[in-house]
């Protein structure tokens, strides 16, 4: 007899009855540009020091398998409106697309059709709350770009005249939602939205509809914010705003930002975002487990950067050099653009912690009156140190990683498409109708 | 109801059932080098080239999960032998080590213990079969590098007088089994193994112990041979020889040379492995479906080469062009040394389907009396051509895929350490006891 069958077979009829039990609510994660490279570097980075000690990460125990990226384009690399409008509608389109076919027709999202069914419904980012991925679970546009034509759209679309079509929206992005008079966002307030613009004061939110919006476009960065886990703050908030209700909720939560870092191939505020996207699942797991109704799904939406772990022949990569980074390359870059060279020795101290040797000052003391090549000048140095291989500033074809837990989490073990990902959802939201 | 929860009921008392079921045979592949960028890479190198037409690969078919590979040692980054160590014995061990500990102290491997259980037993390699991935199935020796060492226990070490340790050996490493008078090679004729060193000759091993050595070292890589499918016509051949015998079989196949393209950053070299590879594990998915009693796994070791599919902030990874090179680099290398411009220009269109540019041609021209050079110019020019990154002539950190069929293959859905898919193995192996 097999050691391990008792517990195998425990397991299975555990997951028999979940297989036929349907989660009352649906939370959805993505990490946007989180390729394998990126939930692997975060596992070392929080790991203990200790030779052979790793700890498994969230993304670890949720990991069920993989999916493939690839838009309905004349390439096999997305752009994040692509793949949102992918994962959101269960519909491959073009690059730049925000919730519309390649006819550029409207699509219509899990979180629509969850609404429609009359769940509660909840956006929750780092990134403007209007940014690509977020979009395309409440909008339709021709292209990403169009920002306003977006956010005009989480208010005026609507599917009950008195019921907002997101009951809570918390991330970034007030220039999108103006407070002043006739303003959009300030519209939604005489409407009935609960708001806040102060991440210390998300408690003040107490029903929906609630908005929280904390900056003018994307939230400054976990490395240089003084709220390093503001994601995990809003999942918290939401998920306080929704447990009140009897009805269901579906929630998107993008950690957009880790996408942001890869495109400046800067793996300091990489892991700081990871470790955000990482507790903030960690709550929903949290919640998952004292719940029991609740599918938890993560997910990303393309890799980016091409990261990789390892450089220059060397068997290594040293997340001890990454962690001695405290601020993100654009905070560093300004901090030291043209300062005389012992100045800027003296600055780079208070953002890093190991000493930069003589070449590598020289280096920066050489460029640092070209904003551009001062930032590539940094970001080489800190990633050939810590032995991270870096291929490009845009998005990546790698297959991502899928990872559930919780009623019909069992459906996304295994290889997916991403628009599998979303038909699966779907089918489980349209299942309790 | 849901549309699609009747099967997964069905699948799920399928497998509920499978649980319970062990396996008879077992079959191991091992991708040496094969991170998430390869497997994903030859998804979209094999796919029509339709817009949005993307065959699903066997890869894709068999996924279940991901394996993490660090070594016992001072870095996340493994080699080849610590990582067959571990994924043969169950044990994490240093960098170098050929089914030994930390401490130097030998390890058995499941296919010693199946062996000891009565099972046949294969090794199948596309390197020399004493190269370290296989060489850890079966010897113990402090450094990888000891090849005879390792060869010499091929044949010495039994666990009973009249049984071989190993039934059937297929690979490459004439040089490490001699034939000539007192040659390990001839040793091991004599005592009774079918021999033979021709991949046109495989019908003539009719019975176990067989052996076939088919080059000096490694196998010619595929993309240069006209056997390009040498790896899957040897594991046919294996699955004849085990299938007249009653007892159970426990074999390792390793599409070692994947590994060697991508140290080389040779990126066609690398897609027609995986091919190999790709084709050899249909021929196991084949077989196990046939009989239904048989568990195939698959995963890597580790990834090689920092490979990504994206460059220089272009949003595409171009597969054609990789279709258009028909020969490796060193074999292009070698061609096209020393000769003058214009004789190089027309050695090329031998091998490359595309024109090179007047630039390409020129910077070519200037190295091609440098070996090295040349080289690393081929490789960036096909490279930037398809969009491929690469970022080290190493291996690099990032988890592996993990993927399995038959009897207990739910055991490898998730993320695993690399020593816990060898530990699952060792134990399905013994459950039959
Ligand atoms: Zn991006
Ligand atoms: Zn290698």
């Amino acid at each position: 007899m097999l050691r391990t069958s008792a517990l195998a077979l425990a397991m299975l009829s555990a997951s028999a009855s979940a297989a036929s039990t349907l989660p009352k609510n649906v939370i959805f994660f993505i990490g946007d540009g989180m390729g394998p490279a990126y939930t692997t570097a975060y596992r070392y980075y929080q790991a203990d020091s200790e030779v052979g000690q790793v700890t498994p990460t969230v993304f670890d125990r949720l990991m069920l398998g993989s999916a493939s990226t690839f838009p309905h384009d004349d390439t096999v690399v997305t752009d994040s409106a692509a793949s949102a409008t992918a994962l959101a509608t269960g519909v491959k389109s073009y690059n730049g697309a925000i919730g519309v076919d390649e006819h550029k027709q409207p699509l219509d999202s899990m979180l629509v059709e969850a609404k429609r069914l009359g769940w509660q419904t909840g956006i929750v980012s780092t990134s403007q709350v209007n940014h690509a991925t977020p979009a395309s679970f409440v909008a339709h546009a021709e292209l990403r770009s169009q920002y306003d034509v977006i956010a005009e759209q989480y208010y005026s679309r609507r599917l009950q005249e008195n019921q907002p079509l997101v009951d809570v929206i918390l991330g970034g992005g007030q220039r999108y939602f103006p407070m002043q008079h006739d303003g959009l966002g300030q519209s939604m307030v005489a409407w009935g939205y609960q708001y806040t613009d102060s991440l210390a004061q998300l408690d003040s939110l107490t029903r929906t509809p609630a908005m929280g919006l904390f900056a003018d476009k994307g939230l400054e960065y976990a490395i240089d914010s003084e709220h390093p886990h503001r994601l995990s703050a809003m999942v918290s908030t939401a998920l306080r705003l929704f447990e009140g209700s009897k009805q269901p909720f579906f929630m998107l939560v993008e950690g957009s930002e880790i996408d942001w870092c890869g495109h400046g191939n800067d793996i300091a505020c990489a892991m700081k975002e990871m470790d955000d996207f990482a507790k903030a699942l960690e709550v929903a797991e949290a919640y998952a487990k004292r719940h029991g109704d609740t599918l938890v799904v993560f997910t990303a939406d393309h890799s980016t950067g091409g990261l990789t772990l390892g450089s220059n022949g060397e068997y290594q990569w040293d997340a001890k050099v990454v962690k001695q980074v405290s601020a993100s390359l654009p905070t560093i870059q300004k901090a030291i653009l043209n300062q005389p060279a012992a100045e800027m020795a003296k600055t780079l101290t208070r953002y890093v912690e190991f000493a930069f040797t003589e070449p590598e000052l020289a280096r920066l003391a050489s460029v640092n009156q070209d904003k551009e090549a001062l930032y590539w000048a940094l970001s080489e140095i800190i990633s050939d140190r810590s032995y991270t291989g870096w291929t490009t500033s845009g998005h990546d074809a790698i297959d991502v990683p899928v990872g559930a837990m919780g009623p019909q989490s069992q459906r996304f073990v295994g290889h997916h498409d991403n628009i599998d990902l979303s038909k699966q959802l779907t089918e489980i939201i349209q299942a309790q109708r």
